[in-house]
């Protein structure tokens, strides 16, 4: 079985390796949108465009189920790729959103993501559709941060602290990370937060695919970048623990 | 006369902004490709293919001279732009050299940019053609901190002293700005940099139009943006003091 994923940049990776935990024999096809990352900043309808060009891409690759490891596409586009592609359509908010309820006690969730995501108020209708109180808010500097390979030390904290001190007299237990490049200063937002319990969807999203993929396959994994900028590579290696090397994509533009 | 400037964003508004003061009278296109902002962590074969569509959307907008205001557009892809296009096409480059070069006593000249910029070589080239011994850095996270409005306080002052704290036992007396974002930056540098003279060569491509420039027109200015996202006016009225609408610009891709 051969299975698409998609982000704006690197950070779908981290979906992609959770996947491929699971699910050691599929094909897995990921395109990054390197040429015009991020998303998270610009408008929803540049990011249906986008999302409907990189969906379009893997299905001329021959994807049987499509994954939008991106949370501001996932928030976005998700309805209208459904609407014009066959194959399922999965996104990283529900799975997200599942994990924060299965977790949180006291039924008080904060949600962080790019200003798109959180725009789009996708997470906090789902979460207080779920009968949670919800406190959001857009991190904007945490994407070029991880691109730039800053993961911890005093900037990271300043800036963590910056964004998420709201957060700390808030009352919320459970804090989702709604942005695929976020993980990875999860470290220095566990450490900010103490006690809270910090949600990473990646696992919650492999897990929600469980009833939709056949673990057939040869275990391929090819990477697709529209623009192979020079941190490639090392972020690669960073995300995935090993070396794949990235090949360069031609998208179709609309 | 018709004159057209394009960026990759919102920062080359610093530099129209100089130009209309020169030029009351010229008519004014600009073009800002928010849509796939930043250029400066991409290739150099992606920065050449966006600045020719850049500049052919300004090319039947019926301008007669085009001022590359990007710097990492300015570094990668002046040549293509002069071979492809019968109108002058101006940098930002060689005026900002200039300018360092007048001020410089010492001839020990420091530039900083985006990885794409600094990584061109473009200014440390030119610089030390000049004579100059050069110390240069480029410094990624100062145009999302710009694009997020965080103009001065902690952050801004940690990023500025993560990046420059080499320059200040570097014997330089002069730096360079080499990214039209960086002026918004200006007081949090100037205040940790001390004695050093900061060049900000917006002022200086202004005056290196003067023998091509016929200061005649209607005075209009018209402002193009390939995504309108939600900081844009904001962003619009804090550069240039005063509010224009911006217009969504639809690029030929090539």
């Amino acid at each position: 079985m051969k299975i698409g994923i998609f982000d704006s940049g690197v950070g779908g990776l981290t979906v992609l390796k959770a996947i491929r935990k699971h699910y050691p024999n599929v094909d897995i096809v990921y395109l990054g949108d390197t040429a015009r990352v991020p998303y998270g900043t610009k408008s929803k309808d540049t990011v249906i465009r986008y999302s409907l060009e990189c969906a379009e891409f893997l299905r001329e690759k021959g994807v049987e189920l499509l994954v939008v490891a991106c949370n501001t596409a996932s928030s976005y586009a998700l309805e209208v790729l459904r609407s014009r592609f066959e194959f399922p359509v999965f996104g990283v908010i529900e799975p997200g959103v599942e994990e924060a309820v299965k977790k949180t006690k006291n039924r008080k969730v904060g949600v962080i993501g790019t200003p798109a995501t959180i725009k789009s108020e996708a997470y906090q209708k789902l979460l207080k559709f779920f009968g949670n109180e919800v406190v959001a808010k857009a991190c904007p500097l945490f994407v070029p941060l991880v691109e730039e390979g800053i993961l911890n030390g005093e900037i990271a904290k300043k800036i963590v602290e910056h964004y998420l001190s709201e957060f700390k007299d808030s009352g919320i237990d459970t804090l989702i990370l709604g942005c695929t490049h976020y993980p990875l200063l999860k470290p220095v937002i566990q450490e900010f937060l103490g006690s809270v319990e910090v949600v990473d969807s990646s696992e919650a999203v492999s897990r929600s695919l469980k009833d939709f993929i056949k673990n057939e396959g040869e275990g391929k994994t090819e990477l697709f970048f529209t623009d192979l900028y020079q941190n490639l590579d090392f972020l690669i290696e960073l995300i995935l623990g090993k070396k794949i090397t990235p090949k360069l994509a031609e998208v179709e533009i609309y």
